[in-house]
């Protein structure tokens, strides 16, 4: 059998499994006095992530970025990143110096350092970003922990990344779809309030991390499609099933979300689109019509 | 101008003093109380570091060892690993299976919980691995801090990797290429002692990881020719310039070597090979007769 034929998140259970990994999050977490450390690595290529055409700049931007934002989905303060490059060597030289400008710029918005790396040669273009964050265990937020009839909601508007990737020709397409903003102060806010039983980002696309958040608890969803923020231009569409909004998913107690987006009101939105449910299933209702969300969206392999 | 014509540590140079990397290390350090955390980070990829034919058993041992080479070069406890891999879409689930058994193998040889990773669709083999680990800040061992009259030792035998890479086809050579030891429970038994003034790892080989510490030291070194250590099968020619050998280089003042060896005699041998000098220059002693050492070893790009 080949790994197509399995996709990713199989591969990553098989080798969540193997390696004894009981919990499969955002980031790893190792116990430190009464903290967690955060860790969470991304491995991105010119392949498979960046279109034609793309800038040096919004390499380097995206690989910090999209590792901050798992350490944002759990609540943590990122402490650093790694970032190992792989690289042809016949590449000219302004391509490092651009990249890395991508780089700094998008750490130093988070007040992040870049603790070091790796250059090797490689045929194409590949970073492996690796960042650690710090969480106090008890405002540490996991994928597990919700319960039947909390809320579900989500930071920011949905689609922009599934708009810019279908219109990738528009003027700024590339730009919106990698100079990515990763949600960590909004993050950090929301684990102060100890009000959240579990989030993730939804850099899969939206239906895809509730079918994952939906196997890991045991439980599921009803989603009220006309309640998801959509981006301006986006259609629905983009907003359930694109991969690279990477907005924030949360789901906590019905009482707790007055407070939760009082605590985000300078930051962004959080929107309320729908609730947990009992059943191990993803629900969206439609013009009161009830179905069962279809789980796509991003997979490597597949 | 391309990065061929750069190679590696001029890369890395370039990188770091545009990162604001103070200091060149083989680990990233965050102060955590009195510890540092240490973090590092090595990618691998099936074109530049393994031989036709390697088994992927072997490329999930090495991708794990040399990042705990690393921890171990600053005398640290490891703590946990990631792995990030890209593979083919189209390669057998075997692959996966094999090389996760070796990963893990050499991960429980040494205590270290693989934490997490990534997994992602690539042209090559590819893995990046990041190791983290934990020392006392006053036991940390840096590359910086040798003084002159200092002496220069290292441990175990040099030489092994460079005779298995020459003959690649002989039994067992690709183990003993590919399955390293890396000094784990050397580098914290010497770090527990405080005696090191400076240590790393020699994996770029001994000449290019002494001409690395000169720099970085602004002093020198003068290595006897016939003090080194060298492999079973071996030439000196492989002891001093090829890469491979996951062995530590520390150097100490020269009342302190007695105890090093005493405190490492169950684990391998430590050997004296010559002594810090106060001018910039890598001097090799053969017959009494001095002269500049060769700066060759492993470098990427070039």
């Amino acid at each position: 059998m080949q790994l197509k034929d399995l996709g990713e998140r199989k591969i990553i259970n098989m080798l969540a499994k193997y390696f004894e990994i009981e919990y499969l999050d955002d980031c790893a977490t190792l116990p430190f006095n009464d903290s967690f450390l955060l860790i969470t690595t991304d491995m991105v290529n010119e392949k498979t992530h960046f279109p034609e055409g793309t800038k040096p700049y919004h390499i380097g931007w995206f690989s910090v970025a999209v590792n901050l934002s798992d350490i944002a989905a759990k609540g943590g303060k990122p402490l650093g990143i790694t970032l190992s490059i792989g690289i042809p060597r016949d590449m000219d030289i302004n391509f490092i110096n651009e990249f890395a400008h991508g780089a700094k710029e998008c750490a130093s918005r988070f007040d992040v350092p870049i603790l070091g790396g790796d250059t090797k040669e490689m045929d194409f273009v590949t970073i492996c970003g690796t960042a650690f964050g710090i969480i106090k265990q008890k405002e540490f937020i996991s994928r597990y922990g919700m319960r039947e009839g909390d809320v579900v909601c989500v930071t920011g508007k949905l689609g922009k990344a599934g708009y810019a990737l279908s219109n990738i020709k528009k003027r700024n397409a590339i730009d919106n779809l990698l100079l990515v903003m990763p949600r960590v102060r909004e993050g950090m806010a929301i684990a102060s309030l100890k009000i959240a039983t579990s989030s993730m980002d939804i850099s899969d696309g939206l239906a895809s991390s509730l079918y994952q958040l939906s196997i890991l608890n045991k439980k599921g969803f009803r989603i009220y499609g006309k309640k998801i923020p959509i981006a301006r231009g986006a259609k629905k569409e983009h907003a359930l099933y694109s991969g690279g909004d990477y907005e924030l998913l949360f789901t906590m107690p019905k009482g707790k979300i007055k407070i939760a987006k009082q605590k985000l009101k300078s930051m962004c939105s959080l929107t309320e689109i729908g609730e947990v449910i009992g059943e191990r299933k993803v629900l969206l209702v439609e013009d009161e019509r009830e179905e069962i969300m279809e789980n796509k969206g991003y997979e490597h392999f597949k």
